[in-house]
């Protein structure tokens, strides 16, 4: 069964990817690289989708995906292409880093001079946007990572796959890298289609960016490392506000909107946390108060995580955003107030501090790790642009980097397994039930 | 005219203290300091209110407030004095340093041995409290200074002078030490007389806690400045977050519920805001519609920072919370929302991003200025007490440490001055309208 | 070949783990895990040491590695168990969150209630040490994490084996975790082999310890990426210190003693670094003072991060310290004076700004993703030493966590690859020629 | 007696400022603000040097300086006006806020248009330098405070003032900013002294740059507060470092060449040093020995901060640096090698970690509330030039903003009194014996 980064099996993820999927190649041109470099990737490698071994062995027929890296054989020329960056859905940490190494490494690796900063999105990338690209140069990008956000703006939504077409005809642009989440990467994949169809010659390569980190097929997505980072702070605020007074209860809403991963990392990494509650385990309000009541007698004060797409079938929501995603009703308030109403009158008083760090965790710089993860991310999608793939988004899967088909990654969303090794964590952190229903 | 600790004129407080605000004294006894030291304050030095000269020169009759510091002659027998520590109202960056420092000076510099940590606020004072106090030492205090939060715990609301007064005797302290804010003096106060009035020899000794810094009689209060420091990361989101999108908006609400010291100081010390609204200055929804209408033209992003208690004639609230504050309505999503519904329709689209980090400052330990300040408070808070002092409390006034009756401080709240010099850098930083009416 | 976990082949490694090294398990006895848990870890799971796959497929001899995670069987009684904790060598940010969570995973997954708490390393392990080991426990432990450093205390330096288990059997201790490097591990194998020599029955379980990131087969070690966060401030400031005047260069000093994985990754985290030198990559005088002389001419200042280990062969020292490392001679120092004497004279003056943070580096807490790391490397290693398994260490492998044989992990050091992918990063980032001699 | 912002005599600075001191005025021209504001200072208010009363009152010669901040009625005409900024001497936190704070007020509040900024101090003042000034807008300083250093570039040591005036009249300068130490405000008035000399009208006003906040007649300096709270993070190392093994010193060297302000306030904001050496307390390699001995039989570790400048008489050194320091010898080495070669053979063994963090500190961004400071100052700064002073320096002293005349600055160095309030703070957090001779 496929596994996630923390080693535990992931539901809801295709057993193996299907032949269906394949990285798109627009073939090999004539020219080699003309920068000397000493490391390359062989066409032929590639990485084991899985390399956990059962009692059978390893099948022949076991998936396999084709690793990222430098070919020594590139099928644009840099001399003549014509590159632009795109940046969409809500701000996550490390965007500036992609965008800065992409434009840095198209330019010092392989001398491409055109490198577009799209505005705003795909909003940005149709003929009669109010917003024309920038220009990106090493000197504008060169100190563009010490900040969060991105300098190119972001929106959400689609555009037509025509309209966007035309745009980057107008442009020339030869590789158009796409740096957003699901939505985004299904808006490039129906433009990547669209231009194979119109026998256009374009490299469309996604960045995968969900603070979430619910992509599959990866092990890890740029700026979920800092969203966790980032998460200690309200997290420890909420342990001292808890704690500051009697019956204290802090709770904190974080990121996860289908997968919980922040949730539950950003406790492990904490271990100030009672209760975590994410989408993947369903939970009733009748069993978080009882298990409350118990904890407040016990301790006398509780902090309480809970991923913002927890708990969904107790809030009303409908309809969709305009990127598509359902819009969530408010966990967070839900609780706070319901907790609220529940401790008072003949129960002992209790005490609800409620943090939602949302968007000062989304808008911070990436740390370090992230800001290396970025760089070599960035690298190896300049890498697989200029060998002419497309249709295919760069991902660190099992400890290597890889090239993975759009169509495969968004099949299906990644998830935390509530049977697997790192709920088990979370609940060997926390002291929490297992059944919250 | 009295002036704050930034130079400019302050409202609403009496131009001099009137002679009917003393510091008590409970005499001398016959024991000098056990301890060596080569630094005292001679009773007889005093500090003026006002620094300031006009063309009149100084007045004989200018008002002036005694100098803090250690004294030659104790009144208390440090070997057989016992002293208690309360925490009260909402956390403060910075209690955990005053609870140490008060219990390593009284242990260290005087020989105290009996030092109680009064739990979860007055309600923690009262006979038949179902927490009793701590018995606070060196090595229980030592590390506490590295957390936010309070040790001790913290309540909202008084409780009888009579029953508290009654705890005290029962635990035989001599010496209160009494931190919080505004209501928490005045119940420090109530206690103090109602003692006086029974002939209980009782030092209170008040160290004002706000992190409003809305105290009179003095230039700042601890915790005050690691809340603008920790203001600086949630402005620096919506900052990115208002120019990640087109026309985007930042909105940030701080603290300053009568006062809007945390707000304008935060914005300064940010740069990237371009609004502040504060309690001291009205403003209107029409005019702030207007004027961001103006800015996102001009600017396409917009970053506005609102305290608390800003605009209270807009949203609707009663009653007084456990501390005797009026209830606040909550402006933050007021104003979040009358500019979502303005933007939207025939105007330019605009997204609004709301943050309000309240609990994650309130609740972080103290910066390296306040973990200085909060020590040499609390060293002067000691040395009053050890010397007699009551119904006071310790300030820093002018530059200078100062013993300010309580009924003078609390007679009247420090306020910005819209035509001070505080507010004229807001105006200078922002380039905000002098009128927002 | 090996790769390390940033993709790139693995210098100096053995290219497949030879069949000599086995992880020792203890057998299994009649008891079943007291504690219900959902989630288990079969015996015969085996994780590919390399998930790489070339032309040829997978040979069917490709090497394994055993899984961690918890078994179904246990080897020893929780109840009547006895655990014993050692850290060993120097600081690396994470020591106190691999000692409690080892604690809490010990105490409240498994029920063991006898934890000891060795004092100042294989010092505090012989009989007649002037330091008694600590019981520790959930509370003992709770917030340990929030600091550097050990709690436990550490030295350097092996002890006898017989001494060691002598103290050993005098505390009944069942499992012994031992948290260190290289030198570390050596001692724990051979304490395992005499222990197994004489019959005794004994659970070794190392943890590495290392803030290189030098210990082969394991993708990186706890304390590595808080090192690589905590290089940041110093390469910034050297940035700010060589751009602040004129021909200025920045000179950092970074931990690195055979390995360079600190020094490299740090660069790539900040993008500010202009030339990185690593014991991995030999370099003369002669071409740095040139490159500098180019460097200085065409952008009047330079940042230059160097491993401690590089460039040994310019610097005498000989011996060795007390954990039989080679000692190093100080290439910063002299780096510095080299630089300062040759711009002076005839050649544009320059000022060489030199910061050598380690000791604030290994001091530093964990950041969030090694605070999550520990807590999941320490599950494991109580996982594997209560199912019974000895002389192995915990690691993550290509995504993984597996048993790694000390033996093996000790037979090769990890190093970079002058020709792999992560050195070509650098050199992309940076700039910097690819051959320095 | 004159006193600093911590309540302590201060020696070493003249008792009174004495009526040669005078801020020269370059008189009122025609020319009324255009700007509309509402806060203005009248040019008869003055602030008492010293706000303490004895029992004697407070004499009617009491010494007073110039109240700062805006004046009704300026000297120059913005419209015409041209003004440079001068950035020298080693590296301050809160240069780039001053550098945009002074542009962004002259701009918009002014109307001000030609801002120039010198580049690498007074070496890039004067005529052929290969350095031109940089044009300084609103749009060029806009982010620069995010970061530490200076935009500017600085260098040490003086120019000639004939060279200088040149430089100012060929650009046309009739404001001269300049930032900087004792050195600089020496070369400033000495330079504006010649200018009077030649009646050259031009005004020169200094903002005091001093990491060590050793100027005298101010409270603080900018970029002071900064550093103490950077040596937080090399002192809590110290700290974990010296727990971590038996017998453990920390070791950390912070700034200070004359004045012991940043030690002993880190070591306050600390609580975790146990000795601090500052220049203003004489000591001896015996005594401190000997202190060594007894806390470590006692407590097993130690923490040592000591300020660059202590214990000179230990360390030889010769000479001055270009800007006419005296040349230091490095005592933290000294300290570290003497402690070493103390405690080995038939001494308890002990282990010194030694950190230098200077480069780190001086490099950092400023902290919150120095970057509101640095705001304040330059407002001030910018309001004085335009009012036509000159010769003089902004000062915060005893809670207000006041005008001090560059020769009473320079005349004498602040220090810590070892008789006063602060060292007996530091005595008291430390428990340091007060005698180390």
């Amino acid at each position: 069964m496929a596994q996630d980064s923390r080693g535990n099996p992931v539901t809801g993820m295709p057993e193996t990817p299907s032949s269906g999927f394949e990285v798109r190649s627009l073939g090999h041109c004539a020219f080699d690289s003309p920068v000397p470099v000493r490391h390359f990737v062989d066409e032929s490698r590639r990485v084991l989708a899985n390399p956990e071994v059962g009692p059978g062995g390893i099948p022949p027929s076991a998936p396999t995906l084709e690793a990222a890296g430098p070919r020594r054989r590139l099928f644009f020329d840099p001399a003549a292409t014509r590159a632009a960056i795109v940046t969409c859905g809500g701000l996550c940490p490390g965007l500036n880093d992609v965008v800065r190494a992409v434009t840095m490494v198209l330019w010092h690796r392989y001398g491409v001079r055109e490198v577009l900063g799209i505005r705003y999105g795909y909003a940005g990338m149709v003929p009669g946007t109010a917003h024309p690209p920038l220009q990106l140069t090493p000197e504008r990008v060169e100190d563009i990572h010490q900040n969060g956000g991105t300098i190119l703006g972001s929106s959400r939504g689609p555009q037509k796959e025509e309209a966007m077409l035309e745009f980057l005809a107008a442009h020339r642009v030869d590789i158009l890298f796409t740096i957003g989440g699901d939505g985004t990467l299904r808006g490039a994949l129906a433009l990547e289609q669209e231009a194979a169809r119109r026998g256009r010659t374009l490299s469309v390569i996604g960045i995968p960016k969900t603070i979430d980190n619910d992509i599959s097929w990866t092990d890890r997505t740029f700026g979920f490392e800092t969203a966790v980072e980032m998460s200690r702070l309200p997290i420890r605020g909420a342990h001292m506000e808890a704690k500051g007074v009697d019956n204290g209860i802090g709770l904190v809403k974080l990121m996860g909107r289908e997968s919980g991963f922040v949730a539950a990392c950003a406790s492990l990494a904490s271990s100030d946390v009672n209760l975590v509650l994410v989408p993947e385990v369903p939970f009733s309000a009748a069993r978080i108060l009882a298990w409350l009541e118990g904890r407040l007698e016990r301790k006398a004060h509780a902090v309480i995580v809970v991923a913002e797409g927890a708990g969904q079938d107790m809030v009303a929501a409908a309809g969709r955003d305009a990127s598509g995603n359902a819009n969530l009703g408010d966990i967070g308030p839900h609780l706070r107030d319901l907790i609220s109403r529940h401790f008072r009158g003949d129960r002992p008083k209790a005490s609800v501090k409620y943090i939602d760090p949302s968007y000062t965790i989304r808008s911070a710089p990436a740390n370090a790790d992230d800001s290396v993860f970025c760089f070599e991310l960035a690298e190896r999608a300049v890498h697989a642009g200029m060998a002419g793939r497309s249709g295919m988004l760069v991902s660190h899967l099992n400890g290597r980097y890889v090239h993975v088909p759009i169509a495969m990654a968004v099949a299906a969303r990644k998830k935390i397994d509530p049977a697997g090794s790192l709920w088990q964590s979370v609940l060997n952190n926390t002291g929490q039930p297992a059944e919250l229903v």
